[in-house]
């Protein structure tokens, strides 16, 4: 993947994805030593997130007697939405694999844009042989949640939308998960603007990518306890050297400051964002970034705002929410 | 007031306020009779309401010795923090006078940005009484929340920011409650797109624009009732001849419907919205709406996002909402 396939990429998707806004907000840049903040809300992305980039990129270029087949993927949610809608759009069949305890509300939205939804167990290997068996009785075409190269290259196309509209930054800061936002945004960055430093932000209860860059060796198994449902997984074959090389380094981030600062975005910016959309911020405001020097304007990616509102984490008493019940 | 103020009301206050974003959502759109809407999302605004717009051309408007003796309002809360955001950055004072029964994170909010809050009773007279009271203490200048040339002049600049990203609009959907908002907007609609069709949007329970435009005379006297707390205020003396001669119709709503569509666009658009601001989405569903001819793209105002997010509506178990507890 090179900046050209991203560029690609981003006229493919265009007519299919929105172009999501940047803002801004006084109160939070206070929080974060005073630096600059632009958000790029991929939580108003279609299927409220980012995978809506990715997910469209590799349906869209699927030939036509290909596509005919139907498409096949496994995913915790919001990739899962992204293909679901992608796969409308093209008038063509979706199975989307899901592990049993992922959020009702994303079952719900998958299912909305006719979808089939395909319960697994909430493990990594259940969900690869269940997608297995389901693209081996469909004859469709898996469309990976991360590694895949046009995946990737849809992913990036965040980063061309954010330079456009918060240019002179000198950081970005991008959750991980599975690692195909953060590739594809720092692949294009190395070659648009090779002097913004990128860091990834991750849940300590799913800390794979920071303790892989720790010890040169990537983490493939783990499991993950973290309320960032979105960044259980761990990085593949193509995410990894990206991770590895090229992110300057992983800011790892307790769930009840992402808990926290999810009601503060709420509150403050008037944006639904989901606990994974906001480890990034969350990971900005840490003491380790803020000793950083040389760091100004930074952009924060608000990967996604699934929230499940019938229960939402400062509700339930938990987290150091402030608990009405 | 004409669109000339209204346009110099933009140049002022544009280095201080948001350009808010307008966003769309098929979703919404498939359940408004298939129309196109545009959301300007003055949810998004600072201090969470458009009320931004008014309150700091009236701050900004002042010569410099009446502003150092500072500022005096009363409201239910976001013209409040308008106000004290205005005020702050003019760096005067701020004396806002808020009924005992406003939103705590709304009192939260103003204290926040650094004024001096005065309960009152949550009566239209006793805001007024002691408001006048403040102004006599204090020397400081009254902003009325919504009858007065300035704050209508800001208000109406949500129009020219509404017509530049989506052009071609066949009518706009406004809230109504002082109709500081609906004046402003109908003002510089009338110049700059006089074919643009003007429609007020009210709760069932704080319907005196609806009920003074059918009997043809203001209705000053209401106890309002109604989940929507920003819209409760009767129209003042320059706001009723607009609503009244240049307003197509007002388009009334039930609470139950409100809450419905508030929880919808937290879901499908990843906004906050408070009741009052959605208001006029749930006028565009109504059926009444969706009987009128003519009509294919319609602006829609979210007019804000203060929502009490430790009391959802739906959390409740009232208003037909899906209780948990």
């Amino acid at each position: 993947m090179d900046l050209a396939a991203i560029r690609e990429a981003h006229e493919r998707i265009r007519p299919h994805v929105h172009r999501t806004p940047v803002l801004t907000c006084a109160t939070l840049d206070r929080r974060a030593a005073g630096r600059q903040l632009f958000f790029k809300c991929e939580n108003l992305q279609k299927g409220g997130a980012f995978k809506a980039r990715g997910a469209t990129n590799a349906v869209m270029r699927l030939d036509d007697a290909t596509a005919a087949r139907g498409v096949v993927t496994h995913s915790s949610g919001n990739h899962a939405q992204a293909v679901a809608i992608a796969a409308a759009r093209r008038g063509i069949e979706a199975h989307i694999v899901m592990p049993s305890d992922a959020p009702r509300v994303k079952r719900a939205a998958v299912e909305g844009y006719g979808a089939h939804v395909i319960a697994c167990e909430p493990t990594q290997a259940s969900r690869l042989e269940t997608a297995a068996r389901v693209v081996e009785q469909t004859g469709g075409t898996l469309i990976p949640p991360y590694d895949h190269p046009d995946v990737i290259a849809g992913q990036g196309t965040v980063a061309i939308e954010l330079l456009e509209d918060a240019p002179d930054l000198d950081a970005v800061i991008v959750p991980i998960g599975g690692g195909g936002l953060i590739s594809g945004v720092t692949l294009a960055l190395k070659e648009l603007a090779p002097h913004v430093r990128v860091f990834g932000a991750e849940p300590r209860g799913a800390d794979d990518a920071a303790r892989g860059k720790a010890s040169g060796k990537r983490v493939t198994q783990q499991t993950p306890k973290t309320i960032a449902d979105g960044l259980k997984t761990t990085l593949g074959d193509l995410t990894w050297p990206v991770v590895r090389d090229l992110v300057e380094e992983i800011l790892v981030v307790e769930d009840v400051m992402t808990v926290g600062v999810m009601k503060l975005v709420f509150e403050r910016m008037k944006l639904v964002v989901e606990p994974s959309g906001v480890v990034p911020l969350a990971a900005a405001m840490t003491r380790r970034f803020g000793e950083l020097e040389g760091i100004t304007r930074v952009g924060i990616v608000f990967s996604g705002g699934n929230a499940d509102l019938d229960a939402l984490p400062w509700a339930r008493g938990g987290f150091g929410g402030t608990a009405r019940r």
